[in-house]
């Protein structure tokens, strides 16, 4: 069992009220990654360039992450994004964005990433999460993330991988209601159900994430924080809880129950990834510590429904 | 056992993109006490002009709400609000404020709304609602709620008011920021909690609420709708079924799933009151349609934790 995971690996120049971090190892392959492969075998795809060094690479590989499929383009350089939060942390200034060798990339999968059972496309152009999904081999599960930036540019493609067989996109709420033209996040949900996907989730950043599916909706506060060190790849860790739960429930995934279990394990993973700066937290994280933080989450949003004898 | 509230009785102008409605009985007090009348007696404390029709007062006394204290001022006006929303319901555009009667406001409480249990100090001026504390004979439970405009040039007389007793804040999240001065939303309830209250609850607009006590943390989505009609007193409703419930349990205030059944009767009442313009829905809202929507909101946000062995 494995998960296929392409999108971008990259350096992050990041700075927040809390400090500035230069050129961590970052991209959403890479947090993405980082979450899986707690769950299961994640095989990143993606280009690199000379600047890459061994140690960026030992990071990347993390609980055995697979980095067979990690290009290495001669002469190229990595991905490289500058941004900057100011005390609100949902909103945020990219400051400098050079694709380097991601301006040419062309997705070419092992047999070993082609024959994975769970795939997420991340956040890159949806004509290459077309191409990287015509070459999987049947997954039985596909997840996808986008933005903004290619909603409005590449809509039409977008449609069309989401009807070539994606089963969950994972977005946040602002690009979903953008996606289907819906104002509600439950009409957004409807509208994107009948496009042939099994769940919608929407990542709500602060305030959590919601599931929509065709049997109901379910909502996840975020884990509460006094203080969120960098956002930076919460999504991606988001989306690697989540869809790595489901890799180890593949039997599972009609079972609300099993999909309301992955959010709550996005949850937790995410909001490791918020505590400290890139991937330093998430890197060095236990399985304990996260187990442990799924049981608070789950405390911290149950009530008992008692009913009371109302004046009328 | 009553609830007295104080706060505005106001007629709403309000245009949202599903229609438009010419002054409808509206005001923070009036959608308090239309929610906080399901539990118990709700005694209303504000002026209203000679335009205050018997139609108007009709309404405002649903559900036995006592109106003793609403105080017809001759020759006045009274307070007038028109708005307007955009497809992003959680912002708005205020369009006109005529304070009318309650420019010279002067709050008068009969003995009756003196001996109330409960008080909800809806948002006024704060010297106002430190004079309704002032005049109130040791109620049991005092929630507070307030806005920016009091935070920016009021800041002093608030606190004032909040040492003097409060016990509960409900606060939207960014004024609980701004009064608090930290950026956090646990880094704020904490500062507050330092002020002599027991729980803080910070609305969320569309993504629900938030309790923080001493002891814990909970957080409920708001109810999904395809369609929020019109956002304009949901957070009065919330407090007038989150106080209204717990007026109900005056025994068990320190009971962290009290205050969490209270949130959820909050909430659920929040979400009728959007469906439809100003107080329509509540208004002609029945108890089993109550209960079944906070179960509703019980379903929709458990999740059981089954642990999944980790790789490592």
């Amino acid at each position: 069992m494995a998960i296929t995971v392409v999108g971008s690996i990259a350096f992050d120049t990041v700075a927040t009220p809390f400090g500035r971090r230069e050129r961590m190892v970052g991209g959403a392959a890479t947090h993405f990654a980082l979450a899986a492969s707690f769950f299961d075998e994640a095989r990143v795809v993606g280009p690199v360039g000379d600047d890459f060094d061994e140690a960026a690479l030992a990071l990347l590989s993390t609980r055995e992450t697979n980095t067979d499929d990690v290009e290495r383009v001669a002469g190229g350089k990595s991905f490289f994004w500058a941004g900057e939060y100011g005390w609100d942390l949902n909103s945020r200034e990219t400051l400098d964005t050079q694709l380097g060798v991601f301006e040419a990339f062309q997705p070419k999968l092992s047999a070993a990433s082609r024959q994975a059972d769970v795939l997420f496309l991340a956040n890159i152009q949806p004509a290459l999460q077309r191409d990287v999904l015509e070459q999987c081999e049947g997954p039985r599960l596909v997840a996808l993330d986008s933005m903004n930036l290619w909603i409005e540019t590449a809509r039409a493609d977008l449609l069309d991988v989401i009807s070539r067989g994606v089963d969950c996109l994972v977005l946040n709420d602002a690009e979903l209601r953008q996606l289907t033209r819906r104002p509600s996040l439950v009409g957004a949900a409807r509208e994107a159900l009948t496009w042939g996907l099994s769940a919608v989730v929407a990542k709500q950043g602060e305030y959590g994430a919601a599931l929509l599916t065709a049997d109901g909706f379910f909502a996840l506060p975020a884990y509460p924080l006094e203080s969120v060190v960098d956002p930076t790849g919460a999504g991606d860790t988001f989306a690697g809880g989540f869809v790595g739960y489901l890799s180890r429930h593949l039997d599972r995934l009609d079972d609300e129950a099993t999909l309301r279990r992955a959010m709550a394990y996005g949850t937790a993973l995410a909001s490791f990834n918020v505590e400290e700066f890139g991937t330093d937290r998430v890197a060095r994280l236990e399985a304990d510590e996260l187990h442990e933080r799924v049981a608070d989450l789950q405390q911290m949003t149950h009530f008992d429904h008692a009913r009371v004898e109302l004046a009328r």
